[in-house]
């Protein structure tokens, strides 16, 4: 087989499955690949000939036969270069990773091409998942094409143009009374009885490898130079894994040389664990209920493996940063003038470069990116419409059980 | 030089300039290339190893000095196929060109990079567009990115999270009491003594190039062999003029060979004066106050020239369609259930290809191609916010001229 799971903690290895995230030790089941075999048919120049969807990196996703890939034009985003930015601050190059472009207006679809892919292949025909806003839109778009039947839990203050696009996609569509984790809870308390496979962060392995491809691209739209410094939004930060991941696959296919990129996590002052694991020294642990951010991408409190980020972040050399809700306003201001339809969580990553040069952290000859995770207009206040509002699983098999 | 203007109506050739696209015979002047020297360089080995912006074209762009392009990563947009609706319908082919994956959410994106482009090379920097959305948030963005002032006038009852978007992207934003030519009527009286660009559908000769694009990736997408039908949502009509020139230059080029396709209209009831004019035997007749349909890119009652969008849709064997405010719902619902984020205009096309195959104007072997031009989330209902809405030049004067 070109690929297993391994555990980051303990290293065992165990054959691939939907289901495998956790290892029995505690720790995080991550996909390995032979590379020996990948790099045989995977090379710089066999790229040259390939679609440019996520999909060119086929030897790096654990999919077997491509008639069971799900694809919508996802990947393959454009690296826009921030001219008038670079000459404005000291900074040696700066550019925006746009990832609204994908098919679903945020990076959330590369996850679940690859997520939806597995489970094709699998034989999955219901999927569920809680989520702040674009992970639902994507796997709801994504179960659409695909010919699944999707249900997503959201906290009932998200981003209601989301909410729209949910059922713009035909996805039965819930909102919560509570944060994602206590959507998540939903699902795991009902998966056994309604068959749902949770496509929730880590809890299959497909989600991660799809953003992976980010880094990936990153990479090859780079010549193959990695930048100094990665600046990201982080929530679950399946991202974070993913890039990693992606970047110690290159260097060992030789790809890539020399040294890694930064890893900077950005999250809004309010929920923030994994600033305060990493100004705390190191140990990561999750944020209780005082959570007071506003619903973004970012406002997880507790994410699946928080430890796992962590670690990145330190072997990185890189950091976490917590900005603020008016920082990420004026940030998205900065971007819209530079033609970029920043959401807030792309926006934070200008308000957290900011403070990152303001501190002399990055130096005057780095090149940066930014990644800016989805558009702008998801976010404008929109005329509420009405869906249903749930608490736990049993309320919501009281309540919508039946649809 | 590489290119000229012509005219399309009496063949008068002028040379390039930025305000050139009225001939004094009333033609109107369209991009001419030295195809000669364009086949030099332009090869479909050398695209191989080309960005993958809507620039890899350049030598078809009419733009001299590589510095002065203006891109924030348009084209090169996915073109999908809806597997499971080819096996549902008497078809061969199926697929969408998902425009809605441009930076600014709409396939307006690749005529404003031109139109801007050969602005910024023509040392321009005020420039204003008349639009029913999409047209004015991509101006915005890219005259943003330039660093140009931008004025945009929409009809006031245009999509509000367009408007918003041009807000986002720093525009001086203006809401008018009319329709689309009425918001154009201010710019053409203000021009003078404002100093703006008028970058209006054929008001000067870098949105349809840039919308030719479409039709030169459609080609290299298809592996350089065209569709059979290419159903288009139409407007001021600048994409089909634009495509139907690539796919002429194409295969003056060699690229392409044999018939092209036939292009089709579609339009909404209520304001379709090119769907009056073909089924009144070509005679384009610019449409009255009488106009009741939804406010969408397509209600554009009086093309800049409707006789010229007409004459292609004949010459290609083509015809125009209208289709019903509840039809495109509909439509936007069955394209949402298949994945795609899909504009009012982009269900159109739906909606047209069901009637199109209803009457069997298309074959069962045939191979057919959707624009979806933007995406659904932008026409939701939003909460609205209050700009100053004008009715005239004077008007604008009165309220907005010192702003």
């Amino acid at each position: 087989m070109r690929f297993d799971l391994v555990c980051n903690a303990c290293g065992k290895r165990t054959s691939f499955n939907i289901h495998g995230t956790k290892c029995s030790c505690g720790g995080t089941l991550l996909v390995e690949y032979d590379l020996e075999l990948v790099g045989r048919t995977l090379t710089k120049e066999s790229l040259q000939w390939r679609g440019t969807s996520m999909w060119r990196y086929e030897e790096l996703l654990p999919v077997v036969r491509k008639e069971h890939v799900v694809s919508l034009g996802e990947g393959w985003t454009p690296l826009v270069r921030l001219g008038h930015a670079e000459r404005r601050l000291p900074i040696g190059k700066l550019w925006v990773k746009r990832e609204e472009q994908n098919p679903t207006g945020s990076f959330k679809s590369r996850g679940f091409s690859a997520a939806l892919s597995v489970a094709k292949e699998h034989g999955i025909c219901k999927v569920a998942v809680n989520s702040n806003g674009n992970a639902a839109s994507a796997l709801a778009a994504y179960a659409g094409y695909a010919g699944m039947e999707a249900y997503v839990f959201l906290p009932q203050d998200c981003p209601g143009i989301i909410v729209e696009e949910c059922v713009h996609y035909g996805a039965r569509t819930f909102l919560v009374d509570g944060l994602i984790h206590d959507a998540g809870k939903i699902i795991v308390d009902g998966a056994a009885e309604q068959g749902w496979h949770n496509v929730g962060t880590l809890k299959e392995p497909g989600r991660a490898e799809g953003k992976k491809t980010m880094g990936l691209e990153l990479a090859e739209q780079l010549g193959w130079k990695l930048p100094d410094v990665i600046v990201y939004p982080t929530g679950g930060g399946s991202g974070i894994i993913g890039m990693w991941n992606a970047f110690k696959q290159l260097r060992e296919l030789g790809f890539v040389e020399g040294e890694l990129p930064r890893m900077v996590s950005v999250q809004e002052s309010g929920c923030d664990p994994l600033v305060q694991a990493i100004e705390g020294g190191g140990r990561f642990v999750a944020q209780g209920e005082d959570v007071s951010s506003n619903p973004t991408g970012m406002r997880v409190p507790n994410p699946p493996d928080g430890g796992l980020i962590v670690s990145i972040l330190q072997e990185s050399g890189g950091t976490a940063l917590a900005v603020s809700g008016d920082e990420i306003r004026e940030a998205q201001l900065a971007m819209g003038r530079q033609g970029i339809s920043s959401s807030p969580e792309g926006a934070a990553t200008w308000a957290g470069l900011l403070r990152l040069l303001d501190r002399g952290w990055i130096g005057a000859e780095e090149e940066v990116v930014l990644f800016n995770t989805s558009h702008a207009m998801k976010y404008l206040p929109w005329a509420a419409q009405s869906l249903p509002v749930v608490r736990s699983y049993r309320d919501w098999v009281a309540l919508a059980g039946g649809r």
